[in-house]
């Protein structure tokens, strides 16, 4: 029998799933809600009856040898999801544990951003990489750091939050409760909060100026850079010049052979990255002048999170 | 025989080395220049002839098992000095291979703060921990990271270069070229020139206004603020202010169990180390708030580099 894993991402409202060979092909994929449930045991009970239907779809022909988790605040040496804001789940919950009772192999877990570099690792523009850094641009920021081939966890097992790194000291009021983080400059959000702002102070007119703070999203801002629109345009220079300048502190930090962007925000091509590649080269240090590549990542249309879930199994295997 | 490493620190001016055992005793030490010579040849044949008559001083019951170097852009994977801007070695030294032609065993070679690092988590106060940051005081600011249990050197074998991230776009001038470094804020020369600052815009009366920038130093600073100087004080709040926000910042990537500052600043005791704490804390995201220790090098009296350029071989024997 060939060997399968599951690989799972858990997201605020929904959870995806899918079934990876070691060759990174996704074999069944299935949807099962996050947020519909009184806490994560009932949760997972239904999770678990949608993967038994998936299991179905893939044939007798495999089996399952382990299950991969990406989850908001996952901690990778407990297997636990750790008061993650997002989720309606309180306190400290032991997901890897409680996921044994449906599925008898060894369950890892990690954050989903740490999922996606592993998926990038094995599967995507990082293969054969010792030292890289992934950059999920999403609704946040996320971020996975692999030094000499291995995942940063760190002592907590929570390390790689690049999306909080400071900025601006008394800056936008982010969602972890301080002030000032990456994540509300440089995601989806962030760069509609640029666009208000730009708004506000700018006085060229902008098609961007019809749309109230609820209806705006990045891909409208996106759409109005292509044409030209002066406060998308500016609006995308900030915001790489913010993210180059804070990229050159983790390449001082861990000093990476390239920088993947992943995620909507990424998908916006020269907007974004001919900025923070410009910004990030003006910051460097002279030692790491001109060595870090920045590039799109290699899985950005494939579903980065399932397989880099399922590579928190295969990549020991 | 006993088995012994030759632990070598190699500074601007002078070169420090000392013969150390596996229980990071110092058996015999020496001191030799570094900048007196044409060329970094010249320079290994004093330093040779000098390790040969310290080796007399240790008697015959040693064997010289390694050679463990410090120097300022060491890179450990190729055992090369690269364009050390203050050295007066031109583009890339082979240090490590020509340090063979008078001892014929292993000799391993990396920055001075990642070699400090080592000695701190195999003789110092990071004993038996697996993920820590050493920050290095001096007239500049050296870091060393380690994470699960080893050191962070990166693609380019330069990781770990916390004295060059930025503070400040288009802040003060640093020797490497860069404007905002965090080392021209926090380091000896760094808290002396916010004590300029602090003359030309403060209104409050100071002994340290009665000298020149040539003669003051950080010593002198850390002699007034024991005095309740308020320019003594108020630099030395806004140098951990700096540094404390910079370390969250670090925290964020790597998720360490602690930070150990070592060198004169480290010196000045809570003056340095309360500000810092607190606004490190201030700016730390929640998942690592009140996790991570900020500490004093347990081997703040003894010679860290040496030690640590020692360790280099007995870590890995």
């Amino acid at each position: 029998m060939k060997e399968v894993v599951i690989g799972i991402d858990i997201g605020g409202t929904f959870t995806k799933f899918g079934f990876v060979d070691r060759e990174g092909n996704l074999l069944a994929e299935g949807v099962s809600p996050t947020d519909a449930f009184e806490g994560a045991e009932a949760y997972l009970e239904h999770l678990a009856g949608e993967l038994k239907k998936a299991e179905g779809r893939i044939g007798e022909a495999y089996r399952i040898v382990g299950v991969g988790i990406g989850a908001p605040n996952g901690n990778y040496h407990k297997g636990t999801v750790e008061n993650a804001t997002n989720l309606n789940w309180k306190g400290i919950v032991p997901l890897a544990q409680w996921f044994r009772r449906y599925y008898d192999v060894p369950v890892k877990l990690t954050n989903d951003a740490n999922a996606a570099a592993l998926g990038e690792m094995i599967y995507g523009g990082a293969k054969g990489m010792k030292d890289f850094i992934m950059i999920t641009l999403g609704t946040g920021l996320g971020s996975g750091i692999v030094v000499n081939g291995d995942l940063v966890y760190g002592h907590d097992g929570f390390a790689g939050e690049l999306g909080h790194v400071n900025v601006q000291r008394g800056g936008r009021a982010c969602g972890c409760g301080n002030l000032g983080c990456l994540e509300t400059y440089v995601s989806a959000p962030g760069i509609k909060r640029t666009v208000f702002e730009l708004l506000a102070s700018d006085h060229r007119g902008s098609g961007l100026a019809d749309y109230s703070f609820n209806e705006l999203n990045s891909e409208m801002i996106y759409e109005a850079a292509k044409k030209g629109d002066p406060i998308a345009l500016r609006a995308f220079d900030i915001t790489g010049q913010i993210l180059g300048a804070k990229l050159a502190d983790s390449v001082a930090h861990t000093s990476p052979e390239a920088i993947f962007l992943f995620g909507g925000l990424a998908k916006s091509g020269d907007f974004i990255f001919h900025p923070t590649k410009k910004y990030m080269e003006e910051s460097l240090m002279g030692t790491f002048k001109n060595k870090v590549r920045l590039m799109p990542s290699g899985l950005m249309d494939k579903n980065a999170a399932i397989l880099g879930a399922g590579a928190l199994i295969w990549k020991d295997k």
